[in-house]
């Protein structure tokens, strides 16, 4: 309970300074970050609202979902208020309405309130039946304020997301052993999901922000596609990228796979590519800025011959579909943010051509010297043996 | 390809009754109908822009999304347009200035142009961005315009939504069996989704919008929570609410198990549910109202003695997360919707109290003349025995 007080605080700093008296949290990920809240309700409108001079937010949601917001959070029950299901999907009531009688009850009719333009949970018709339900309220925007609070990691969240990095390995060994000539991409994702969820015997898992990417063969150079049915043939490339989840607390790590020896453009790049990551992980030190990150890994590949057009990487935590990025800190030449002891990224240098791609990635925390990778799995391209081998080493399938 | 024609053609002639000439898509599930893109790729800013006169829709997002937009739908490579990767979770850069140029381009910025007002993917800052950029379009609200043109199903639809079911089913049977004493709700999620995304030997399934719920205990009464790394417990209730996925068509499934016997509340309730399940589904024709159906089952609960706040229902097929309902017609007293042959629901008249629920539901499709159940699944609660057996019957754990 400290811990969300600790948050809240730092939330009230940034509001003071960006002049908002009261903040709208929409984003899943920042109304667990200050609450504890954590269920699959975020398909409906629901916010926490957070009011500079009151000692605890204010969630509003669903009537259904009130009792987990009673039973699950720090919260006091009369901070808890639930709107009618008539409000749910329907064309004539929106939650918006009810939420801005709340406001106007409570006396914040009239001031200066944060909202989070740009977030998936805060829509375009959400902004405006508050505009038009609170006319003299001041609007400002308080787009990512939480997420920046997030931006650094307390102990507790450093664990928790150990705990993610080791079921990401463990899943990533699942997913590359089991590609084989003749399974199918689903049978892969599967594999995965099952590693995924039951975790370690010490502790379980929860579902990762985006599911498994699993594009093969010429697809490879399509990084967002899910799996279909398609069965592996020999020489396949296989991209996996997944994450584990503990708590909500994402751990990414992407490899790719061949079935039998990889072809020539892979074995001329994937050194290149490592190459690049060990120059960078070995450079990071707190006082960095994000874009001197992407300066090194520049270096590092133009000398041989290569450029990515692409962002490197991306802070992660915690997070709720659709994304387990934070939207805050990357790690691109555009971007200025200062490295500082326990941010976390997701440092993924893929490269994507018009055939093919290739993407090795590694999550890491800054320390006070420099940075700790997550998981040790060998960053490496993964040969698998394209048959399976009986104990005599012949042919089984 | 015909199929995307006709559905484009019946987009249009929705998009002439609403005075919109150009219709910005951002609904994943609306893209992938009108297109056929499937991707995770929804994270980022993307459409489809739908113009009154123009043959095809055009496509833009992300640059590294492109290669899928020409690989995997019907569209011609000229339809596709990516934006530089600069765009993305920017401060600076926002993907929808990029989009108003183009749509400058092309001529539309004086138009009536039709947005997505309330759908998780145009948010609030999209509409600003773009109410800023084109100052003389006249924009107006395209929510759910195609969404009610996927109300009603073609056959091939249907049949993607039979695999679904198949896959719901054997998801059930599997999660539902591996409720034991001692074993941890996270390994009942697991072998779910193993189920799920293995299907069957036929055919893959593909991952559901939302993540199978998996509340016991107590936490029955609480309906979105989603696994814990909690033991099962003798007596226990679990509430699972799982859908098959085939191709981003879904069919859900819910049921209530009992570890051992159940408590008398849920003995006394669940046959009061499945009357008023069989009343309701005997009694569905095309012609009634969404209301009419919702009249029948009050009728039914309500001689028994209870009442239902939520709605009972709600339109089901091809969906994106966070959510499996296609936001159309819900089976509920105010809606009005009159039913059609091929419409499809999920019919879930779950009953939640202080501390405990009960959820047993059937996803359906509408008939010439009735309703027809997508699984075979008893409707009734499951229970399971407290204990392993050994085959002499005696306990194993």
């Amino acid at each position: 309970m400290f811990e969300y007080q600790e948050r809240l605080r730092k939330t009230k700093e940034r509001m003071a300074i960006r002049g908002i008296e009261v903040l709208l949290v929409t984003d899943p990920a920042n109304m667990n970050y200050l609450s504890g809240y954590d269920a699959w309700s975020f398909y409906v409108h629901q916010m926490l609202i957070v009011i500079d001079e009151e000692p605890q937010p204010i969630w509003v949601g669903r009537y259904l979902d009130a009792n987990g917001a009673k039973a699950k959070t720090w919260l006091h029950e009369e901070n808890v208020i639930p709107y009618p299901d008539y409000y749910v999907h329907s064309s004539e009531f929106h939650p918006m309405d009810f939420i801005s009688d709340i406001l106007k009850q409570k006396g914040h009719g009239k001031k200066n309130i944060g909202v989070e333009m740009d977030n998936y949970y805060f829509t375009a018709k959400a902004y405006e039946q508050l505009k038009k339900n609170l006319p003299n309220a001041n609007f400002k925007d308080g787009d990512l304020l939480v997420n920046f609070v997030r931006l650094i990691k307390s102990d507790q969240e450093i664990e928790y997301m150990k705990r993610a990095a080791k079921i990401a390995e463990l899943a990533m060994y699942k997913g590359s052993e089991s590609i084989q000539v003749g399974v199918r991409e689903c049978d892969v994702a599967a594999q995965i999901y099952y590693q995924m969820l039951s975790g370690t015997e010490e502790y379980g898992g929860d579902y990762p922000s985006i599911v498994p990417l699993l594009p093969s063969g010429d697809d490879t150079s399509i990084p967002h596609l899910t799996w279909t049915d398609r069965k592996f043939k020999e020489g396949d490339a296989v991209i996996i990228e997944l994450a584990g989840c503990y708590k909500r607390y994402h751990v990414p790590l992407a490899r790719t796979v061949t079935i039998g020896t990889p072809s020539k453009e892979l074995e001329k790049i994937a050194p290149i590519v490592t190459e690049g990551m060990d120059d960078v992980l070995s450079s990071i030190k707190p006082g960095m800025t994000c874009s001197e990150v992407e300066q090194i890994w520049h270096n590092s590949i133009s000398k041989r011959g290569f450029e990515k057009e692409a962002r490197l990487g991306y802070s992660i935590g915690l997070n709720y579909p659709p994304d387990w990025g934070e939207h805050t800190a990357s790690l691109r030449r555009e971007d200025d943010t200062i490295l500082q002891p326990n941010m976390t990224f997701h440092f993924i240098p893929a490269l994507w051509f018009d055939k093919y791609g290739i993407e090795i990635s590694e999550s890491f925390r800054v320390t006070e010297d420099g940075c700790e990778p997550f998981t040790t799995y060998p960053r490496d391209l993964i040969v698998q043996p394209p048959f399976k081998m009986n104990k005599q080493g012949g042919k089984i399938s």
